[in-house]
């Protein structure tokens, strides 16, 4: 029986009767079709993740009591997607996957040659939490509502560098600019399907945190740029040694690599 | 005015006159608004891509004439893609991914934990070509109807790597996987929805061919695996640095990353 996480308010602690909510209550009962006794998984993006029995269940209310911790609370990993505004199911999409790939931060913003700029911030919060209760996430990202791309950049931490989606045949591959920058965090730039203007894009290449990159020779969607954008990042920058809150940038040199391979066995 | 690409049957030659598709006819007519003397670039995965002009158009028919070649046929990437058949949209949307990243041939799988097991195979060869026109490419992937996993892998090339998105704990990160493996074609493997089974997996392992690799630490839906499997190939091991038909293996060292950075003066 597959095991269902379910994202709650906080906090969770040992004992507690959580109410789930009435489209958690109609996914338990009519959907999965659990029953008293049966047991799920709850976060809240706080104090991780617990194991919890259902005490109480209609169509339209559960009562959930949490039995003990399944894992504690760890730092997620600091990763921003800016984000252009897409058409309704793309920006959907790109929302689910941006979750999938562990984002704590999805800021959506149009510029010059956005075509939509609207979205709808309820919907897109629901699609995120139930990506994170999907991936095994203990937190879901923040989806801030669009706000254009200068106005998003002004007041930029210095710290954070600005991965930027560069069509342009100079920029230089994603994967060198990754493992060739100072450690810290990061965040992704990607541009509406009409793509920034060249006005826009000399502006973004002479913000001192910008670091224009090149996605390969094709020319991809905006949607299919945010995730292979991000899986780099994470995957040369960021978490996917399992460290919780990232990890040191050296173990994204080519010794790290091959320390990797070795200390898995593979 | 934005150019419009069209995949066309080879051979394409200087003053041949091309009859398009009724749909490509009503594309230019009636979608994008092209009239007589208006050009597009013209491809057919053989003799590379032309202008042509259009000499005859109706909302049904329209005749094109090959002016001058604008790119040179190039090799294209030689990177497979062995996907689980998911539910359709998401089968559509991955193949339309796929083939913005370069692959080659997608060939699609099915195992003993598939929900789906069929495919539309003229309507996913549309997706590809459609997505072919409009990220660049000179060639359309071939799309291979459903077949049972095991019969894809019996009589594998032997020199092929394949890379298999393995959710188990155990498996390397996927970029140390590529960034060690000696040089050589790539394909990827992804499983379907409810993963495949353990007993899968170890025939899997088995193979001498077969790369297990991790794609982070949260459970990726298998669309999203594909996609960011096949951009980490593309980048650490394929055809990023705009050398047809991919880039030698020590290119994608640290040392080859510098030297990337610094030939585009990055």
């Amino acid at each position: 029986m597959t095991e269902i996480r379910l994202f709650v308010p906080p906090p969770l602690a040992r004992g507690a009767t959580i109410a789930a909510s009435p489209g958690q209550a109609h996914y338990l009962a009519a959907v999965m079709r659990r029953a008293i006794g049966d047991t799920v998984l709850l976060f809240d993006g706080r104090t991780g993740e617990w194991r919890a029995r259902i005490s109480g269940l209609s169509r339209k209310a559960a009562m959930l009591t949490v039995e003990e911790q399944t894992r504690p609370q760890a730092p997620e990993s600091d990763l921003w997607l800016l984000a252009p505004v897409l058409k309704r199911e793309t920006t959907e999409w790109m929302v689910e996957k941006a979750t999938e790939l562990g984002v704590a931060r999805i800021v959506l913003t149009t510029s010059a040659q956005s075509a939509v700029t609207r979205t709808n911030p309820d919907r897109l919060a629901a699609i995120a939490t139930e990506a994170a209760e999907q991936c095994g996430r203990l937190g879901v990202p923040e989806v801030v509502p669009p706000a254009p791309v200068a106005r998003v950049l002004a007041g930029w931490p210095p710290r954070r560098h600005l991965l930027l989606a560069d069509e342009s045949r100079a920029a230089p591959p994603a994967h060198a600019v990754i493992a060739g920058a100072a450690a810290g965090a990061w965040a992704l730039l990607v541009g509406p399907e009409g793509g920034f203007t060249e006005h826009e894009l000399d502006g973004f290449r002479k913000l001192p945190f910008c670091l224009p990159a090149s996605l390969g020779p094709r020319i991809l969607r905006a949607e299919t740029a945010a995730v292979i954008g991000l899986g780099l990042i994470q995957a040369l920058a960021g978490d996917w040694q399992d460290r919780p809150g990232g990890r040191p940038h050296d173990a994204a040199t080519c010794e790290g690599k091959s320390e990797d391979v070795r200390s898995v066995g593979g």
